[in-house]
């Protein structure tokens, strides 16, 4: 494991019972580096070892970190227990509104939170490969486009994910324009140029590849799910990288 | 080769001289079944070892097939020849208007005249399996997906092959909506859509998957052209095609 | 769904309660043309809303078919049974001996038998496909080599569905020679031989390709499975599939 | 263009005129930062307009570096010549014997050399990458695996470029084992092997895939070969980036 484990045991909050929930829960149970202190459910589920509550709000017990895995409603209820208690946040829920991220964004000032739309971390290592050689790759005259693939129940497109990527791009190179829909142009690609494709179809859960063409050289860097766990492993891998961080919010660009 | 040889020889007129005229010239020279009978150009090339003209106005050698890789301001000058002497045609140029396409139909009532975008057997051979696979798949719940790349000087999105993939699948079911930019809809996928995506960048010759994605399967059919050669290659066997053929305008999706 | 109901349920056993067993009872349940008609597992499992055994030789009911996801051992016992109730067979057990292999065949010559390593819909498709094309394009010049990738638990290689593919392109061509190691040999490849490489890492549940190349053009067929869901949909499909059958031994080859 | 200019252009000596030395001289001629002084081939060409001799015996032009592309046996004649007029080195040349191997790298004691049996820029890159992240794959429980494909003219397997990738992976990780056929294994894979599988076929100009592994989670970096171009380009960058390098033997992995 990627992990190293340390004397201490991190207390643990898991928000959230439904799929994801479970599965988070079920992970923290296996670590030798953590305790699940308890669990956070609206609906009453006698099967949970744990103590339980419906709410925040009623939860007695302290903890180092909570994992959210559960609802954009929860937000409120989540932010005053961790203000309160001075609890790191690992918020994995999706779907927020402008202004809950914006609550996220001034809670943070106050205590760590990381908050990203996608935890594995195999995107993370590509992240950072990409940080390593997006520009070099772009001086020298490669171009570089990206390729999502996913379910056919996703209503956005591009994915987070691939935003994500664009956005580590643009970042290193500074002068990148993305492209959606070459159908609708008639012109050759200029350099800048990054186009972002979508393909949707079956269960797929998840396909991002960034590409950078050359003269007669092609280089590919894929990224492949093949569950839903990658996204379980990773806010793990987030609550313990929070451990030693000040305040602050926290991506998946800026945590490792 | 897949080609078989028969005693007699085809006489050949190779219309353009140019990067893809010059190879397929050479093509037909290597071939123990064709006789390259005269070179039309009209540049004055001295190291044209067989008979050239700069226009078939002027030619006075009879062919049995004229391959055509030039430019779509001469077809005029071979259609006029080809009718006179019932000369069969191979039609490998593109970028042709609406009226030429309806001058090349109207031709195809009085000699066999092949015409496509793009003549590799390898996008042949994908053709043929789409006409057996497509609709089983699409009736199994499986949804249809194209990608196409090609080089970063390619103007047009998607590639006249991406478009002529569509249209065999299209034609074996019956129903399916084209969708070229996911970015724009805020919805589901519906069965009947077809994604179709295209990337570009670099010297990219010419890649195009479509992709069946069901409940946990995928299934994907690859083509990759690594050279012009291909398109060369594809003249050649549709050449040799023609000639049994009667009078019609042929494609890839009807000529083997 | 590409499976059709009729009026008539089919009255099914499920053998075998383990990780795959239980799928398939839960896919059993959910189908509008079954009924589960018991269970078989050799664990007493309270949960088992259905009649279940120990054994088929204490089953008192009766069904058109039997799936099997148990474990060799028990294939005398599923055969008794079976031949004595003229009862239908879908085996999707794996790792049989030859002589249980001929035992199976035995039984074959008197009721209609279903047995394969890889019952997924996708693969089935694959085999098709291969049928139509793997002459053509080795007739036309073209290479062809099996790639198959494997989690790091996989003890075989290649893969049992890597063979049937081989096997497929064999009987089609009917000179081919496998090759399983590159490394060894110090010679251009051959015309005849078809290279089978084996990847293996991680929790990857199955990726097979085909690929054919020629000069300057490759097609490849490629088939990804993205969970164990596939071979139980597999098995289902079977065993509706042999509703109309006569007796005798189908594989993914002949049953469609 | 990823290479800068500089004021003084480079003296070039070529070293063979076959199809790869005729490449190399074209590119030589069209770089504003290098000068072609001569070309080395044993065929008398009248085309060549440059001055150009049978042998280094007979050059009595001086140059900052050769470039060779030609044939091992010709290695005595560019070592002697190099040695004693103290010229550069950039040897793309392959197939070198145990003993030739180690008369270049005692010529290295004296001058710089460059010698490597993959000079593009797109191998360099991924070598890069995987000196960033293959050890943290590594200890993240991710399993490596390359995989190559070139055309079936190909004798060795795996390639050259295959090996460089394992080397630079293995000098990282420190405890790796090369696999090169599972089938002759019946054992689940270890964490400390590496998986080399080669694939041949048709007219494949190179393609090299990383795989790392890990739980539900695959990333791939792919590197694809268009054409025999990327490896002169890569030997005119080698000849830059040797312009102020001091004595040594250098490879891909040193170079730059």
């Amino acid at each position: 494991m990627h992990l190293k484990s340390w004397g201490y045991k991190m207390k643990v909050i898991v928000y959230g019972y439904g799929l994801m929930g479970k599965k988070v829960a079920n992970k923290v149970r296996s670590q030798s580096g953590m305790d699940l202190t308890a669990v956070i459910s609206y609906e009453f589920d006698e099967k949970i070892p744990e103590k339980s509550f419906n709410s925040l709000k009623e939860c007695v017990e302290k903890a180092d970190v909570i994992i959210d895995f559960s609802h954009p409603n929860n937000l409120d209820d989540i932010l005053s227990y961790a203000l309160e208690n001075k609890t790191k946040l690992v918020i994995a829920t999706t779907g927020y509104s402008t202004e809950q991220l914006a609550k996220i964004n001034d809670a943070s000032k106050q205590i760590p939170i990381f908050q990203s739309y996608n935890t594995s971390y195999g995107v993370q290592m590509v992240t950072k490969i990409l940080r390593q050689v997006a520009k070099e790759f772009y001086e020298a005259d490669y171009d570089i486009e990206i390729l999502e693939k996913h379910h056919n129940q996703k209503i956005d497109a591009p994915s987070g994910t691939a935003k994500l990527l664009y956005e580590v791009i643009e970042e290193e190179i500074g002068e990148t324009t993305p492209i959606y829909d070459r159908s609708a142009l008639h012109e050759k690609r200029t350099h800048d140029q990054v186009g972002i494709q979508a393909m949707r179809g079956g269960t797929i859960f998840g396909e991002h590849t960034v590409m950078f063409a050359g003269i007669d050289e092609i280089i590919e860097i894929k990224h492949t799910a093949l569950s839903k766990e990658v996204f379980v492993q990773g806010a793990i891998s987030a609550a313990y990288a929070l451990k030693d961080k000040e305040k602050g919010l926290y991506t998946l660009k800026t945590l490792y």
